[in-house]
């Protein structure tokens, strides 16, 4: 065992292809034992994680998230939505954690199209409360949360006050990556980039995303937490989404170059 | 002025197909001036950043990335190797950031293949640094070395003491994803995922990134620090990579299944 999972037995050489659409593997426990540990940084004084941590109200949490979208985007909207509760509920380590440092993710990572800003914020906090991986503690969080993500209909929260009338038209992004997700979304709804209706759409894309990993956190402080899904590299024997034709077979659409003023 | 950055005048519609290759825009500052700043989390007792700093030894920072690769991955040993020196330099706030729980950056996050995790680590420790976004501060560093990654023959950096004794072949990802700069390098070296060459590399790769980013923040704390290029959506009017044919042409190549056990 070395520092990435290993495939089992059989799922070596596994065609990328074949693969595509994702595999679900069942209920039974899938972190990967044995793996190693992350050794302390010299002379860190750092809260060793897991963090404790008190059941989080999914509505509540949607609701931060959406409200704090204009101001701290995607990634930010999900960090803050998480850890304003646990700051009130639970109080240091929270209170002291640098939150407003985490704006960058948004745009797939300053606009780079890369994993959805979402994820991103869900990561910080759910590794800070199940603590670190490899492939195990809130990285089994994160690895069920872009499952979710890419294979919902999103956004699937709706807020009780929205800032625009119209509601986004809801889309399966089927990939985790920003680009995919906002360009699909888009494309079906004929909006730009820079449109409130987009803007809308991912704030409350956010609120979804949020609510989700604190019904996640909620369960895994209950030992009630189940992964669905193996690791991508378990099936893959490569890092890899599930959606290997969209490039690999050039099945992906016509850029999105409408909407935009 | 929204949430986003605005295109310039003439920028708009630009078809994401004629831009595939990057575009450079000389020296000029392009921190977008007039967006949002991000609230402070209710009740927060967070330090705010940008944090203090003092100047990095990119070849000890290098060393430290290279030499935690093996039980961090790529996320966390960026981290760490900046973190590292500035809590023996500077000391609080770095010495209680939980630099232990960001591993999970690994494999483009949890292994899905996105964004290196030597950017995000790099992300982390740069928004600290130079304070948030959107679209200024850390986030003018992360983006000027995105490009860096995607445009350079990667790894840049040479262990005094490697731990595999053939070098890695350097490669040019073309890209910030995971799934595209190992996968390229896979090919090319014709080494599996799970090889010591392949992991050799990353640990490598990692080192490259993290001696970058400490030139970069050293030229950020003189004031020397001069973005070369423009953020993506200003360019696109969409989040997005610069790579745009290899999806919406089918240029990728095939998909990697060899050297695998």
């Amino acid at each position: 065992m070395a520092d990435e999972a290993r495939p089992e037995a059989g799922m070596t050489r596994r065609c990328l292809l074949r693969c595509a659409g994702g595999v679900a593997v069942g209920t039974a426990a899938l972190a990967v034992a044995g793996g190693p540990s992350v050794l302390p940084v010299a002379q860190a004084k750092e809260s060793p994680t897991p963090w404790p941590y008190k059941k989080l109200d999914p509505a509540e949490v949607a609701a931060i998230a959406y409200e704090r979208y204009p101001s701290g985007l995607c990634m930010n909207s999900v960090v803050a939505a998480l850890i304003t509760p646990l700051r009130a509920s639970v109080g240091e380590p929270y209170a002291s954690f640098p939150a407003d440092a985490f704006v960058w993710g948004h745009g797939g990572v300053v606009g780079w199209g890369t994993m959805c800003g979402t994820i991103l914020g869900a990561s910080v906090v759910a590794n800070l409360v199940c603590g670190p991986g490899p492939l195990k503690g809130g990285e089994l969080v994160v690895n069920e949360l872009v499952h979710f993500y890419a294979e919902s209909v999103l956004p699937t929260w709706v807020p009780p006050k929205p800032r625009v009338a119209a509601p986004p038209l809801p889309a399966k992004p089927g990939s985790p990556l920003c680009h995919i997700s906002v360009g699909t979304w888009m494309k079906k709804a004929n909006h730009g980039f820079f449109s409130p209706e987009r803007k809308d759409r991912c704030a409350r894309v956010a609120a979804s995303v949020a609510a989700q990993t604190a019904r996640y956190l909620n369960d895994w402080s209950e030992g009630k937490f189940k992964p669905q899904h193996k690791f991508q590299t378990v099936l893959y024997d490569v890092t890899s989404q599930d959606n290997c034709a969209a490039c690999h077979r050039g099945e992906a659409p016509e850029a999105v170059t409408t909407g935009n003023p």
